[in-house]
């Protein structure tokens, strides 16, 4: 009955995280369709995007906003799609909402596969930076 | 030098409209992945999701949530896809920035092939129905 998003946000279940605030998190893809793929999610559980009250829901698209901002100041991203699947029939696996945010660099699409530690920590650095700063920016 | 969706939204270019209010519109796909394959724009141009402001984001996103479930009360979808391209890398195509809300049934992909006028004027009186209800009844 555990969901592997509540135990990341929880601290109980390792992840790169880039981003977190008290109701939202954002942390790397474990099998990355492109490099520096991100996945940004509510701290609290909801099921899909019909369950996630609309106060939840604009936090978590100012930060989609905000790491695709990252994806292409930091990783140099000519092209980001955000993916947001509800429901099996959609291609949803992991029943707690999310967003993907998938950059893309113009060069043919690699297969997916499991994110390696050492480019890991490399993009969570190089992305958590980039978040810090446009949101100091603001300020 | 125009925009389709500038268009779209001013009256001047053909779409089968389900949802309009003073900044969002929201019209069926020309070239359907899936029946009912909507997508969801700001009246006024901004070309992808960095260009767009925070306010009409969030408005963009409430109404995609009123699209999807509209999808699936109204037209019995199982799952909702929601897709946001950002540049030609990824996949963008018309440069004025939308959401796709793609309803799958949990049948084959059919291709993509352009809507016709019977389909178009059927989905879009149940979903624009559908919408009218969902938003009288939060009322």
């Amino acid at each position: 009955m555990s969901c592997v998003f509540c135990e990341i946000a929880a601290g109980r279940a390792p992840a790169y995280i880039i981003f977190r605030s008290a109701r939202v998190i954002a942390f790397l893809d474990k099998y990355p369709i492109q490099s520096g793929h991100t996945l940004v999610a509510p701290v609290k559980h909801f099921r899909d995007l019909l369950e996630t009250p609309d106060d939840i829901l604009f936090e978590l698209t100012r930060v989609v906003k905000l790491v695709a901002g990252a994806q292409v100041r930091a990783l140099g991203a000519k092209g980001v799609r955000v993916v947001q699947n509800n429901g099996s029939a959609a291609g949803q696996v992991i029943f707690h909402v999310h967003f993907h945010v998938i950059p893309f660099y113009g060069l043919p699409q690699r297969g997916r596969k499991e994110l390696d530690s050492s480019e890991g920590e490399r993009i969570a650095r190089t992305l958590s930076t980039a978040l810090v700063d446009a949101e100091s920016a603001k300020r």
